[in-house]
């Protein structure tokens, strides 16, 4: 999907909700374990309950592995329903990944080409050819970990190398590499203060939001600063609407969470 | 398995050396293809051909993730098989991981304690608590990423804060971590010069030493800066030895040429 199509499903539907779909056995309700498949039912239940009022899903790939073969399953079932059900929604596989070039092209192949997401998260620590990889894929994107959401982001990305932060650094110095403009960026909600520096240097790529919610971010901050002209946000929300509720209507539930989250966005999208 | 038994293994088998089991159905030999599990059926020839010359095996988790669910049954057939046959073995799962405290715990689990890897590599950007819980598991170990063999270290790795490398500062601050003896780290073999300035920071812990062999690294360098009193190396070869030969006797070309690398290794072990 192009950065332009994602846009103009933002602007149709008023939302730039992505959900997160990081299905734990234990936070689910309990009368789904004994179904043949509880996970993809799980996620089949919310992704129908909630397509209307977000753009983009999120499986956390840590979620599946932790399930095995199983959970390599739930997750091809899932990105095919999703594909043939709602096939203008964007998908991001988050699995952080990155590694030297040619096992960087493995994983490339397996998410964006062979399971066919819109997009994979990867982490930038080992440089330019542990990324390049991901970006060979016309239509695709390469989501790059800038400045994320946790207490351990002060540790290293906010240091500052020659006077500038290495989460800054790592996305001045990425946007110089082939096929840039297939990139975008994590950054946490919980430091919404800072996307006015970075929208300096990005103004236009999109920003993957995550940490509304569960984790305390706020939304009128993350939009007050980093908004763009094409919205150029995805926010994403998972614990608070995919475990709201853990009866057998969790699915409904999850959707009404999912739209008040939408409505709020269709006010900020108002004032662009 | 401990840091000393570790060692004392070493000792035994006059080898530090870890075989990287990166497994591509387009370099295996092509017979093998017919087989019901051609990626298992290598790795069991390469692991029966090879063990007694290594101490280690390293499946990097991009080669079987390509393969979806078939690749995850032959990942747990290869490390099931590593168990019951040759238990004494170390094991890495090369997945170069990390991500928000919850998340890693998950990949933690998976790896650690599911398919049972003595270790697993771990990316550093996201700081402390995305690392933590790998370091979790008595007698396990997380190899953080800290000086890679690839070209794009050089982005960002190397880049100086406050006067200090980036990589080094991955270093140091990771040893105030809890559990901070648990921790091993990836120093590409390609980068051996800076072998003497990391074992200032960390004298005694393990470093796992890709990049020797068709990445150009050289052993003698990588002995003569890294060795520490306890040996604290583990040399990583994949494609050189997995990859020897596409013939029908390729695992005894694998072994041979494994025995070459053990016989150096005990050259160097002799002037310890």
């Amino acid at each position: 999907m192009s950065n332009q199509e994602l846009t103009e499903q933002i602007l149709k539907k008023k939302s730039f909700l992505c959900v997160g779909l990081d299905v734990d056995l234990e936070k689910i309700p309990t009368y789904l374990l004994s179904e043949e498949d509880p996970i993809f039912s799980f996620n089949k239940a919310i992704i129908d309950a909630t397509h209307k009022f977000c753009v983009a899903y999120k499986p956390n790939i840590a979620f599946y592995e932790a399930n095995g073969i199983d959970g390599w399953k739930a997750l091809e079932k899932t990105i095919n329903y999703l594909h043939q059900e709602y096939p203008e929604i964007y998908s991001i596989a988050d699995a952080k990944r990155g590694d030297i070039g040619n096992t960087s092209r493995m994983y490339a192949k397996t998410f964006l080409k062979d399971l066919g997401f819109d997009s994979v998260t990867v982490a930038p620590y080992m440089g330019k050819d542990s990324v390049e990889p991901f970006l060979e894929f016309e239509n695709k994107h390469a989501i790059l970990l800038a400045l994320t959401s946790n207490e351990g982001a002060f540790d290293f990305q906010t240091q500052k190398i020659d006077g500038e932060e290495l989460y800054k650094k790592v996305i001045r110095v990425s946007q110089t590499w082939e096929n840039a403009d297939r990139l975008m960026y994590v950054i946490g909600a919980t430091k919404a203060e800072f996307l006015t520096e970075i929208r300096k240097i990005i103004p236009e790529n999109f920003l993957l939001v995550p940490g509304v919610g569960t984790q305390g971010g706020k939304l009128e901050d993350v939009c007050k600063y980093g908004l763009s002209k094409n919205v150029g946000l995805l926010v994403n929300s998972s614990r608070k609407i995919i475990y709201a509720s853990e009866s057998s209507n969790f699915a409904e539930i999850a959707g009404a969470k999912a739209e008040i989250l939408q409505r709020q966005m269709a006010e900020e999208l108002r004032q662009l």
